[in-house]
């Protein structure tokens, strides 16, 4: 298994100007604010949106608009992404995240959505050297986002969710940030029409694998690994897709399904649940479609010109299929 | 007594076009998603810092830019105000705004928290087409928004709280934004720097004397008047001007002390508290600070080019301390 963490996809030193930056990006005359930012960017993400950014601003050349703005746009969306977890934390009563205890635990609902607030508008603040293009791509990556969330909510607890449904939900709540960091970046590289539109495919599928392979650790790993709590999406009653494949064809479907109807679960009832999940067959079907994800978006990344940072576009998907965290 | 909403300081048809691009703003693919930004913004506010934008971009002589850009701006300006709302009626547990039961109570914690989040980006996506400059104003002005909502907190239920950190509070959770539409509306309409800085002082001015009267109908009036509910900065513990004030000087000071440091506040505690408020002569006490920050602002007006625009600037702030809502 990789750790994500510790890859820097051969740009490196790029991260670490995005690392600073972000640093920067928080300061405030309020300290609390600050350290309820950095309580979060500090914790130390994998920062996958910023290095699918940098990345492809290099796949395609890097040639125009200068490495500064794809920086700028990489810090924007992962400020913009932190906000987002850190109010996703308070609706969803998260109790850790990256291994800390999640920011409205620590300082308050009132001062953690404040702080996302904040987070927003600096990442906002950061991006605006960028171009009005670049800009309506950050916005309507966030607006896609902002439907897949509500859609999430409208299929709570609501066993009888297809399949595709589950792919818009993802398409928007995660894949839609994956697909516009890469945009961003090939946009600000001076990438072609065709190269934009072919990166930012590469993003919506590596982000949908992200994702499933996320809604599998929920399932089969540990809050240790996971530097947050496991089962989170069986007790806040969000179709995963290895839970709706153990309510479509498991042993148990009938017993899982009265567990997930029910809007307040117990934590024995939470435990048997991904017991049961774990026993069905569902998360190698899972992974199965993760991987069909991860060729697809590889199958794009070829169809760049050779350069070694395609070659780490062509890696990416992998790790994030490998990752345990 | 005035109603703002009934007043077009002569700019209405500047503000239509703010009114129709704001319901533009929130159309979204998730129907609930539209729903509950029109809920809001649907409702109705006063808009008085979309008219502060246009009123300071035509007063500075609305040379350059275009209208247009004033108009983004004041779209982006009153979504990112709606936003907040949404998101401080969800900490303070606000039961109606606008006349209307709150987005929270109406679509859930989840719901509001996310579309709260939507238009805090279609702000900025409205605003994309703003230079670098005016952005960097809009989103300073909200960082400083965030940083007097965190001293707000932090001085939550403690009567011990100096009158001038109040007024720092004020500036960043209210006056920093009216600030904002006033340089935004002046910067792109063409306004030479002395402009820009004397209008953001008019903005600030105003914009604290707007609060305070805030504070004080928040005592004064009833439910039906101010569309949404009363004393509730007494319930949340907010240290407001007046509530300052009577505990300074007031004839029942200690008990009022007593009541406002608790954390939680019965009804018929808050209801006392408020009617030792208004027989503590605190009322007149703080319109009285409210009209110096008018006369401040209407002086500054002053000192601009004559303009029937400049007109309107003299008198809005009159308008702001006879609102009833």
């Amino acid at each position: 298994m990789k750790d994500l963490l510790a890859l820097d996809f051969g740009v490196g030193k790029e991260l670490q100007l995005v690392e600073e930056t972000l640093k920067e990006s928080v300061q405030s005359d309020n300290a609390t604010l600050t350290e309820i930012a950095m309580h979060v960017i500090g914790a130390g993400g994998k920062r996958i949106r910023p290095a699918i950014c940098i990345l492809s601003y290099n796949a395609v050349g890097g040639s125009s608009g200068g490495i500064g703005s794809a920086i700028d746009a990489a810090v924007a969306v992962e400020l913009i992404h932190s906000a987002t977890l850190i109010h996703d934390d308070i609706t969803d009563e998260g109790e850790k995240r990256r291994g800390r205890v999640t920011a409205y635990r620590k300082y308050g609902v009132h001062n953690a959505l404040v702080a996302g607030d904040f987070m927003f508008v600096q990442g906002f603040k950061y991006g605006r050297f960028l171009s009005p293009e670049a800009i309506r791509i950050a916005a309507e990556a966030y607006e896609r986002l902002a439907e897949g969330e509500m859609l999430q909510e409208q299929w709570k607890n609501n066993s009888s969710i297809p399949t595709d449904e589950y792919i818009r939900i993802v398409n928007g709540k995660t894949a839609s940030v994956f697909s516009a960091s890469a945009q961003l970046g090939a946009f600000h590289g001076g990438g072609t029409d065709e190269e934009i539109e072919l990166i930012g495919e590469y993003g919506t599928d590596v982000g949908i694998a992200f994702q499933i392979v996320d809604d599998v650790l929920d399932i089969i790993s540990d809050e240790n690994t996971l530097g947050k709590s496991v089962g989170n999406d069986i007790r806040e009653g969000n179709m995963t897709l290895p839970l709706i494949f153990a309510m479509h064809n498991g042993v148990d479907k009938k017993l899982l399904e009265s567990v997930i109807s029910r809007k307040k679960k117990t934590k024995p009832m939470i435990e048997n649940a991904i017991d049961m999940i774990r026993h069905s067959g569902c998360i190698n079907e899972s992974m199965r479609v993760a991987e069909g994800y991860v060729r697809k978006a590889v199958a794009n990344a070829k169809k760049l010109t050779f350069s070694p940072y395609r070659e780490e576009l062509i890696q990416l998907p992998d790790s994030v299929l490998e990752r345990t965290r």
